[in-house]
C-alpha cells in the first residue's frame, strides 16, 4: 500500500491563485471540489476509492462502441461526413427521437423538438444557470445535494438554500415552508437515487413537489442519471411528467453508456429551450456529433435495454456486497442507506465523528471516500459521508472495506490515546 | 432553385418569448446568431450558401478517423476503457503534448502544463468570460469581429466596444486611444485570417498590442482557428508568444480536422487555467475524451501535417476562384479583401447599399452569405457582407456568384424602378 500525496485527497483545494490581469468577482475564493482530486486518487491502482460516480469502466461495452463509430464514420457514404461535420445547436435530431422515446418510459411525454441534447448533464446545469438565474437568485436543494450542481450554483453567485430530507428524501412539507419564506426561482432536486444519498422520492412526493411548481411558479430541475439504474423494487415515474410547463428533466449516457462521451440531455418547455439554444450556440456550439451519431446509431441498433440490464446486475452484487459489511463496519449509532438504484450509499456516523479525521486514517491504508461536507449548500454534518460501489468489483469491494475497518479503529485508538 | 423559408435566412430571430417561470435578466431580448440560421439553410442542397466558417466537408479525412477511433476503442487492452471513463478537466494528457508542440511552431513556448483542452475554441471564450469577466466590464474588440465571440460577451453582459481597423487588422495607435479612455480588462482578437474579414496582422501591430497588454494589464485573446491554413505568404507568429503572462491563446481542430469532435484549446498563464479547470469542471467537467483519444492518436500517427497541406491547397483554389469573380461582379466603388488564408472574404459595397436587401434578392436565387451587421458590436456598417468560399468547390463557387450576379441586378433594377 502506497501512501498517496496529500494534494489528491478528495478534500477542498485552497483557493486558487490570481494571474496578472484581474479575475471576476464570482470566481473569488472558489475553491475546488472532490471530482478532479478523487480522478487524480483513481490513478493510483493502490487506493480503493469508494469515491466519485465513477462508472465500472470494466461493464463498458468497448467493441459495440467501437462498431458504433466504425459505422457512423463510413468514407464511402455521406454518414461519416455528417458526424464530423457542425450539426444543429440542439442535437442530432435520431439521437432526440431515440432520447424522447426512451423518457417517455420515464412517464414524460416529449418528442424530439422537446429534447435538448447537452455535453453531458452537468452542461444542462450550466445552461439553466444561464438562461434562469441572476446573482441572488434562491435556489433550493436537498440537504445533502450533489457537489458539482451547489459548484455551478456558486458560480452563478446564487443564494443556495438546503431544504431537510429524511430516508425517502425532500419533505414537501418543509419545502413549502422554504418556498414560502424564500421564494426561489428554483427547486434542484435529485429525486431517484440520489446523489449522495441513494435515495429516493416516493411518488405522492414527486407530485407534492410538482404541485408546489406549479402553485408557486417555480423551475423545479430533476437531475436523473441514475434513474434506469434500478436493481431492486419497482420504477417510480419521473416528478417532470407531473409539472410539465415547470420541470426541467435532465438525464444522461454517461452513467448507462459511457461518461467518456459526454452527451447528455435536458427536456424543458419550448421557451426555457429557446434561450437555451442562443445559449449553447456562445458556449460550444454543440455536443460531439460523432458522439451523438454513435449513440444514435447504438440506440438504433437495439444494444442498450440489454446494456442495463447487465449493468443493474453487476451494481446490484456490488451493492450487496457493500451492504453486507456495513452494519459489522460501522460504529455502534450509525446510520447508512440501502439503495435500490444508482451507485452510493450515505453514512452517518454517530455525532462526535469526523468523516475528515477518518479519511485522514483511511488514505495511508490504501482506501478514500468523499467525506460529506462539499454536499452542503449551507450547515454541513461532519460526521457524513459518501461511499459508492460502482467502480470496484466486490472482492475489492472487501478488501476496502476490511481496510476502512482499519481506519475506524486507528481513529477510536487515537481519541483514546 | 427552391425559395428558402424565410425563417431560415442568416438575419437575426426576434427575440425568444419567455416560458413559465422567470428567466435570467441576462437572456432578456437576447437575439439568436447567425450560425444556426446558417446550418438551416445548409441543409437545403439547392442554396450556395457563402455564410458560415464551414470546413470543407468532402475534405474531412473520414477514414484516418475512422481508424483513430477503431485504434483508441480497442476492447483488448485498456485503451477503449479510458477513452469511454471519466477524463482530466484540463484533457488528456497525451494531446496536450501533441498541442504543446503545435503551438510551438506558431511562436509559443509551452509544455503540457499551460494547455487547457476545450469543447471547440468556443467553450474557451465561455470559460474566460466566467473567470474573467463581471458585469459591465469592458472588452475591446476588432471592428467588425467574431459574431459567437459577441455574443457570449453579450450574455457576460459586458460593455463591448469596437475599435477601428484597415486592411491589416487593429490599428495600435487606435487601440491605445481606446484603452486610455475604456480601461478595458480584456481585448479579443482574431489576428490572422480574421473572422469576418480575412485580414492578418503585421508582426510589428502585434508587438505593439502584446507591450499595450504588458502596459495597462488587461487580458489580450488571441483567437486563432484559421492560423494553420496559410495557402500563401509567409506565417506571423502568434500575438501571444510576446505578451506570455497576459495573453490567452485560442485554438481548434475545428478547422483544421474536423468542427463535429468539438476539440479545442488554450494556452494561459497558469493561474488563469486553475481557476478555468474549477469553472469548467461545473460547466461540462470535461471535453470528450473519446474524441480527444482519437485526435492524440492521429497526431501520433503524423497525420495531420499531410492534412493541412492539402486542406491549404484546397482553400487556395477555392479562395482564388472566388477572387477571380468578385471584380467583375461587385459595383464599382466596392472593397474586399484578398486572405493569404483562411476561409473568408469582406467585402464593402458603396455607400447606399444594403447588404440584407441584397440577400433578400440573393436567396430566392439560390444564394446566400452573412450581412455584416452581426460582426459589429456598437455601429453597424450595412453595406458590408462576409462571403466564405471554404465549403464549395470552385465550380459551384462560380455558380453561386454568378446567381449573386443577378441578386446584384435585381437590387439595382429594384433601385432604379
Amino acid at each position: 500500500v502506497v501512501i498517496a500525496r496529500a494534494d489528491s485527497t478528495a478534500v477542498r483545494l485552497p483557493p486558487v491563485a490570481a494571474p496578472g490581469p484581474a479575475l471576476a468577482r464570482r470566481v473569488e475564493g472558489l475553491e475546488s471540489t472532490a471530482i478532479r482530486n478523487i480522478l487524480a486518487l483513481l490513478a493510483s491502482e493502490e487506493v480503493i476509492h469508494f469515491g466519485g460516480g465513477i462508472p465500472a469502466a470494466e461493464a463498458f461495452d468497448v467493441s459495440g462502441f467501437r462498431d458504433a463509430f466504425q459505422a457512423v464514420l463510413d468514407p464511402h457514404d455521406g454518414s461519416g461526413r455528417r458526424a464530423l461535420q457542425y450539426g444543429l445547436v440542439e442535437g442530432d435530431v435520431a439521437l432526440r427521437e431515440a432520447i424522447a422515446e426512451r423518457v417517455g418510459r420515464r412517464g414524460i411525454e416529449a418528442t424530439a423538438a422537446d429534447v435538448f441534447v447537452t455535453s453531458g448533464s452537468q452542461q444542462a446545469l450550466d445552461l439553466i444557470c444561464a438562461a434562469c438565474i441572476d446573482e441572488g437568485d434562491v435556489i433550493l436543494v436537498e440537504r445533502p445535494s450533489y457537489l458539482a450542481g451547489l459548484q455551478r450554483f456558486a458560480l452563478a453567485q446564487a443564494d443556495v438554500v438546503s431544504v431537510p430530507c429524511d430516508e425517502e428524501g425532500i419533505d414537501p412539507d418543509a419545502l413549502e415552508d422554504a418556498v414560502r419564506r424564500r421564494s426561489p426561482k428554483l427547486v434542484y432536486l435529485v429525486p431517484t437515487f440520489q446523489n449522495p444519498t441513494g435515495s429516493t422520492l416516493p411518488l405522492e412526493r414527486r407530485r407534492a413537489v410538482a404541485r408546489l411548481a406549479e402553485r408557486y411558479g417555480f423551475w423545479v430541475v430533476e437531475d436523473d442519471p441514475y434513474g434506469e439504474l434500478r436493481f431492486r423494487g419497482d420504477p417510480v415515474p419521473a416528478l417532470s411528467g407531473y409539472a410539465p410547463a415547470h420541470a426541467v428533466y435532465l438525464s444522461s449516457f454517461s452513467k448507462t453508456i459511457a461518461p467518456g462521451l459526454r452527451v447528455g440531455w435536458m427536456v424543458a418547455p419550448a421557451g426555457l429551450l429557446d434561450v437555451a439554444r442562443v445559449v449553447k450556440q456562445s458556449k460550444d456550439i454543440h455536443t460531439s456529433a460523432v458522439a451523438q451519431a454513435a449513440i444514435a446509431h447504438y440506440l438504433a441498433a437495439g444494444r442498450l435495454d440489454g446494456h442495463v440490464r447487465y449493468l443493474c446486475d453487476v451494481y446490484r452484487e456490488r451493492q450487496e456486497a457493500m451492504s453486507a459489511l456495513l452494519a459489522e463496519l460501522l460504529p455502534d449509532g450509525a446510520r447508512w442507506t440501502e439503495p435500490d438504484g444508482g451507485m452510493f450509499v450515505w453514512v452517518e456516523l454517530p455525532e462526535g465523528w469526523m468523516a475528515q479525521q477518518l479519511l485522514d486514517a483511511a488514505i495511508p491504508r490504501g482506501v478514500a471516500f468523499v467525506p460529506g461536507q462539499p454536499f452542503f449548500a449551507d450547515t454541513v454534518s461532519e460526521e457524513t459521508l459518501r461511499l459508492s460501489y460502482s467502480n470496484h468489483a466486490p472482492g475489492r469491494i472487501r478488501e476496502g472495506l476490511a481496510r476502512l475497518a482499519g481506519a475506524f479503529e486507528a481513529v477510536v485508538g487515537g481519541a483514546r490515546a
